[in-house]
Order: structure tokens, then sequence, then C-alpha cells
């Protein structure tokens, strides 16, 4: 069984124009009946930093709980951290750059004092019962400063699971990631803790690089429905990886994900008409191969 | 040494709308000028059938022969033949399908009957002292009937080396190939003579499947510049494998093909101005991963 996240809800919607909270209720709900088992619904995040996600309480309380499902929420601080856990949220993420270059302009601070405060953030969060994945953004490189050492990424892995990290996310924020780049690192990160890869599609590798992943033992990815979350104002470029594609790929070299692939598809389609744009996912498009067409 | 077949002037425009003569010499003469050592450059097929040849031979009379540089010309038929050999080329290409109702609806004929035409066609070839590459379409799958058997595929492959066929190729002419599909058909077709591989990416597995058929041994491949061959009518949906997004994972993976990325990029961007309309290529609209920007 193969551990698709769902992040479209947040991560996905964060990086469009903003859309109606009843638009981001009603896809939250179509995802939970997708046979999904996780999905990151909302980020508790500064509303002046970033509006996309203001009404992130309103959409958690409007959105049905599917028994079986995970739902997390992203928290900067531990004030967002405060704000989760109030929200009956138990799985919360936090995220660093392993780039200090892409650290300070992202959260306006270095890594190292993100690690701290994330190691007071985990005692907060696990005093409430909760826990704790950290995302090393940038893990696979940085749009400033080019190639990150996967030592560097491996420094922060061991920081964080000494202060007491509950899971791990190696993100490819900016698609940076390659096949060679993914071997790389997981040659080097410790895996004594759930590690999930988080991948953009930006430059054509991201099933190519979740390939590798699962070759190397890698059982958890990161998805966003549609492939959500590409700048609209950059035309064909893209995001996250689209669940269906994932899905798509998966399931025909017979892993299973407990998602049902058609509701996912429909899914998408409800993204892309909330969003009013055509999302960059070739299953969406094209349908699943084994969609029959009339000679 | 990882060897790219440049297909964007012929498979490429020859799905997109039609373009005038000037534009596809230019594109040939810029491919030619990034270091890719093999371009299919046109078909020799009826302009009725597909106006978007009709001018094949002024486009190739016009276009610079680059020394060093393999040209090759699709061939429908023993007529085709002929003009290509008159035309100058020595490397012909004709297609053959592994569905019969995929050959039907393409060719008006079942797959015996194609493959008996090409026999003959061979022989013609090799007396003009040309050589043939045996394409044989929907090898991992037929839009119209569904999963294709390998063994279906092995038995063409057998049949046309037999006949004489100096190469092969197997096309994913839907897209339905997967990383699955790709191991299952490499596993049962003989290798005594070059194999090339064809991808498209119209669900996403383009380069998953190409890192797959890395691993088993595959050295040729198709590409086309920009992803040039989407159909313009369903957006989002792409064609052919984009040759610069295939160039750059293989060069950051350490495999050598030849090819100047950033002159390919440059092709692409004037195939994206010949046709008129954004092409699917993510390494086109985000630039190589080596691509610094300021924060």
């Amino acid at each position: 069984m193969i551990s698709i996240r769902e992040v479209g809800p947040r991560d996905g919607l964060q990086n469009e124009a903003p859309v109606p909270t009843a638009a981001k209720v009603e896809l939250l709900d179509a995802l939970s009946g997708t046979g999904v088992r996780r999905i990151e619904a909302v980020s508790f995040v500064h509303p002046k930093a970033i509006p996309q996600m203001a009404d992130a309480l309103d959409v958690w309380t409007g959105a049905r709980k599917q028994p079986g499902v995970r739902y997390s929420a992203l928290v900067p601080n531990t004030r967002g951290a405060e704000r989760a856990l109030a929200a009956g949220f138990t799985e919360l993420e936090v995220v660093v750059s392993a780039s200090d270059a892409h650290n300070e302009a992202n959260l306006n601070r270095s890594t190292a004092e993100s690690l701290d405060d994330i190691a007071g953030l985990i005692d907060l969060v696990h005093g409430a019962g909760g826990t704790v994945e950290v995302i090393v953004a940038t893990s696979f490189g940085c749009p400033y400063t080019g190639d990150v050492a996967p030592s560097a990424v491996r420094r922060i892995v061991e920081r964080v699971a000494a202060d007491g990290a509950d899971r791990l996310a190696l993100g490819d924020t900016t698609g940076m990631a390659t096949p060679r780049r993914v071997r790389e690192l997981l040659d080097v990160v410790p895996r004594d803790r759930p590690v999930l890869l988080h991948f953009h599609n930006t430059r054509g590798t991201g099933l190519a690089n979740i390939l590798t992943a699962l070759d190397l033992g890698i059982t958890e990815f990161d998805a966003s429905v549609g492939g959500l979350g590409g700048c609209p104002y950059a035309p064909g470029a893209s995001g996250n990886v689209a669940t269906e594609e994932v899905v798509h790929m998966l399931h025909d070299m017979g892993y299973e994900t407990g998602i049902d692939l058609d509701r996912m598809i429909e899914a998408a389609r409800l993204a892309e008409r909330i969003v009013g744009r055509v999302l960059p996912s070739g299953v969406l498009r094209a349908g699943p191969r084994s969609q029959i067409v009339s000679a």
C-alpha cells in the first residue's frame, strides 16, 4: 500500500488566486470521498501573509470529516499551532528550508533560527497530544542558490529528529529533483521515522522521481488533485504532481493506494472549475489508459 | 551516450495545424545546430491524406544538411519510399500497428497486410542502398481496444526482422505506457538489432518510462522539441515527450547526448512561435534546474 497525501486544498489552493470558502469546503468534501487516506486540509498562517488561507477555520468547520481519513494542517509558528490544535487538528506540519537563502526569503529568518523555533513548537504540540511533521523545503535544490548538498538536508533531519519530530517530508519546492538527486538524498537521510516525499512536476520529472523513490523503499508521497498549485501566471508551468497522474501510474504498476481513480478525476474536474483555469494534468485531459475510444 | 532522435519537424508538425514551408526549414536548421545527432525530417505521404507534409521535398531541399547528423524520412508505402530515396534519404521509417483496429483506422488495412507490404518495401529500399526502421505503433496499448499483448508486439518484431528490417522502434502512440508496460514489453522483444523507444507524455509518464527503459539497457529514444505534436484542440494534452525535458533529466543524471540544452530550449521557443501556441514543456517554461533566480 502506498500512502498518498492529498495536498490540493492547502498547498494547491494556497498557490492559486483566492477562491470562496464554500468552494474550498466542496473540494475538501469531494476529496474525502475518493478513498484517499490523508489530506492536508488547511494552514493556519497570518491572513495578511497568505490571504488564500484566511478562512482556514471556517473551511475546516464546514468540511465533512470522513472517518478513516487523516487530516493535517500546516502551521508557521507556535501561534498557528495553537490555532490548529484548538480547531481539533492533531497532525501538524511545519516547514524549514534546507537553503538559508530560501528560508530567509520565505520565512524572514535563518534556517538555524527556524530550527530553534521548531524545537519549541514540537514540545508545545506534543504537550497537547498532537504530532509534528517537519517538511524540509528545497531538499533537492534552491531556486536562489542552486544545488543543496544532501549532507545539509541530513543535518536538518538529524536535528529535528533529536528535537522529537514525529515524521519527515522532503520537499522538492521548485521542481529541481531528478532521479539522480532522489537517489543521492535518500542514500544519506536517516529513515528511522516515516519519510514522505513531496515532488513538483515543474520540469517533467515528477513521476520519474516517484518511481525512483519507490525503488528505494519510500511509500509515502504528496500529490495535488489536478496538479493544483502551479502559478496561474506562467502558462504550462506546473506545481505539485497531479494526484490522478500518480494514482494512475501506481495502480497500473500494481500498487494499491485505496483511491478510486474515477472519483479523483471527478475531484480534479471540480478543482478546475473552482480555480477557473485548465490544470496541468494529462490524466484529467486524456482519461486513464483504460478509457477506450471508438475508431 | 544516449541517442536522441528529434522528431519535431515530422511527427511534431504533422500533428499541428499546417505551417509555412519556410518555418519548417527554419526549425529544421535550428535543430541541426543543437548538437542532436538524429532528426526525423519529413514524411513522404499523400498530400491529401496529410496536408501538413505536402511540401516535404521543398522543406528537405531548403534545409541545411549538418554534417554528422543522421536525417530520416517516414514513408507509408513503396511510392513514398521511392520519393524519399529520390530526395536523397537513406534512412527510411515505416509504421505498422500492433493493434489490428489501430492499423485499420490509420492505414485502412490489416496489420497482416501492412506486414506484407513492408517486406516488399524493405527489399526495395535495400536494393537502393538504404536502410529501413520499422516503427511498431500502439506497442504499449491501443486507444480502440485497450491493452496490447507483449507477445503480439514480439511476433511483429520477429516477422519484420526476418524480412530484413534494419532497426526497430516501439511506439507508445497515445501515451498508454507505464514503467510496468515498458518492463513487460522489453522482457520479450528480441534486441538483436537496434531498438528505439518512442514515448508520448499524454498521461505524465514519459520520463518515468524513459528511466525504466534506460535501466533495461535501451539507449535510443525519440523526443519532440517543445513537446510539439500534441493536439492543439485539447488544452494541456501533450504528445511526444519534450526533447528538452528528456535532455535536462538525462544530463543531470550524468548521461551524455551531445545536445546543447540551451540551444534546444531556443529551438523550442522557435517551435512555439511557429505553431502559435503554448507548448507543454516544463523545461521550456521554467528553464533548467541550474537557472538561478534572485530572491
